[in-house]
């Protein structure tokens, strides 16, 4: 079968590699569409910082060169042994982190944050391939009516998802989002899903703003408007309930610490590449917080799942396919461009 | 009467005033000590800063010149019409807090962050003279066993109690507190009130160390000892469940962003003049978040006051008398140049 090998920084290698077979609790999927995330572009350009070079990692048994590949869904084509909840022929997406269950984090049911956490297409082969094999407690099945291309965002917009339960908002709530690529526009559709109807979007970026403004969003240009001026004028000096920062920068966090209310969050869903120069006297005067987040468990794809079922979610004029063929040049060099917003990868092409 | 009056930066004199009359609700108290403050340093080394120079406060109807001093304890000697529950002679300390009881935060119970705030001492003539009076309702009652020395703290060490209920710790809880000033103390005071036994004070001034070691406390220190190696160690790598910065400095922000344990706190508790460079990144990968803490309300002084008479603090070592006619040349230049810690104004002298 055809999959993408990572063999270290800029060499991503489109080759014919055996295909899996499941073990133990394991299925093999036949993989519809990957998305290309990120992280998958640092290892590319900058990498490898998640992959494990040259020591197996202790939860998969594997280190580089691997497959590429975490956000993506398929159709369930093999069951290995004592696999009893899953069928041939199920539509499915897949968590792809690995827990050890023992750790503190995972007893207390925060697996997002395992000691020694690893992701399948970082520390295990993955997804841009024809066939992957998982361990079936990683699957979710999806239901009928939620397509394979909408099961392939479910990963990404569990990220954001589960950065929106942390801003403790109801559908009372006023929130600002800052950044409007797939986090904050699924940020946007988290928090309209938990019922918000006044939400504002940041983004500098017009071809950004357009993109979320056709999904329904509004949105403020802080380049060229007040931001904090504009929602003390219509919050009347309360500031907002909950603000995100999906863009990681200064401006950004610096912003969100002037239009938050009192004892408000800021949820941080952003890799800061370096320390940033944080106003922390504004969380002090107001008692306001900043709250770190990162991935996601069950109950988040879960509730992600719910609501594209419910018809919330839109990949209208964000999302495109690539074929496996063109991953680096019609996929990592466009999204690194900026050209692109996001993009999966089909591998039967 | 003789008070100190503030009439702007570098200029506080100590001069005879008209004895106050306690108002409707009010009562008139003859102070025994008010405590300098941080920010009675800051206002006459770099101020007028929250003194109003030429609008009278909203609350107050007062503005420059006028008496500084918003720790103070003392006794009642008069009582103004319509005040029931305080009887001339008790002895007492107050919560300088003026609230407008109106907006959301006041009427949310956090009225320490009311959006038109004034503080006795800082917008009404306050405690550095030998009489002043105030509202009834900021009024508490000392109990018998509980010294107006002791009294003359419950305002400093109230804002550190507020800062350690926002820790969410238990007598279970491992914390770490960064600076041994009047709050590191003071939070270590409420933390061991709390229950915990488990309590590291990071501190790189051995003057310090030496004075919050005698009251029972264990130190580290930063320029000597790798504290996040020590916390990794004696942790087992989980983390500390609790971080509070009294310092207000990067170092300390960056240390304890590393020492944390996933999902657990920052409070910070300090007055810090620039933005600092903040990895947010640690927050991010394990969840960690950054609160702010500022004032208190009636519970932390109630809180506070029966742990006093419980015998659960001790000035010894830290806190000294200064008369009220050397309250610049000996008390706020000793406590500039760092010679003291915490030092009480006896207005009789």
């Amino acid at each position: 079968m055809r999959a993408a090998v990572y063999y270290g920084k800029n060499k991503l290698e489109i080759e014919d590699v055996p295909e899996p077979t499941p073990g133990e609790g394991q299925v093999k999927i036949k993989v519809s569409r990957n998305g290309i995330c990120g992280t998958d572009l640092h290892e590319y350009y900058d990498g490898p910082i998640f992959i494990p070079p040259t020591d197996p990692h202790p939860l998969t048994g594997q280190c580089m060169p691997l497959t590429l590949g975490h956000e993506f869904s398929g159709v369930v084509t093999e069951i290995g042994p004592n696999v009893t909840d899953i069928r041939e022929g199920d539509r499915v997406t897949i968590e792809p982190i690995y827990r050890c269950g023992e750790c503190r984090p995972c007893r207390t049911g925060h697996y997002n944050l395992c000691n020694v956490i690893g992701f399948h297409g970082l520390m295990a082969d993955g997804g841009m391939a024809e066939y992957t094999v998982v361990p079936s407690n990683q699957v979710h099945k999806l239901p009928d009516n939620v397509s394979l291309e909408m099961g392939a965002l479910v990963e990404p917009m569990s990220v954001a998802y589960h950065a929106a339960t942390l801003g403790e908002v109801n559908d009372q709530s006023r929130a600002l989002i800052y950044g409007a690529g797939p986090i904050g526009i699924g940020l946007w559709f988290a928090l309209r899903g938990m019922g918000l109807t006044e939400i504002d979007v940041v983004e500098p970026s017009e071809t950004r703003r357009r993109s979320i403004e056709a999904l329904g969003a509004r949105t403020l240009d802080p380049t060229k408007q007040d931001v904090t001026a504009l929602i003390a004028d219509r919050t009347n000096g309360n500031g907002v309930d909950a603000a995100f920062d999906a863009a990681g920068v200064a401006p950004a966090v610096q912003s969100a610490l002037e239009c938050l209310g009192e004892r408000r969050p800021l949820i941080s869903v952003a890799i800061y590449e370096k320390p940033l120069p944080t106003p922390l006297i504004n969380l002090v005067l107001r008692e306001r917080r900043i709250q770190g987040t990162i991935c996601y468990t069950a109950a988040d794809y879960s509730a992600v799942i719910d609501l594209m079922a419910k018809g919330h979610y839109n990949t209208t004029g964000w999302v495109e396919d690539v074929p496996l063929s063109g991953v680096v040049e019609k996929g990592f060099e466009q999204l690194r461009a900026g050209q692109k917003m996001k993009l999966l990868v089909d591998p039967t092409t």
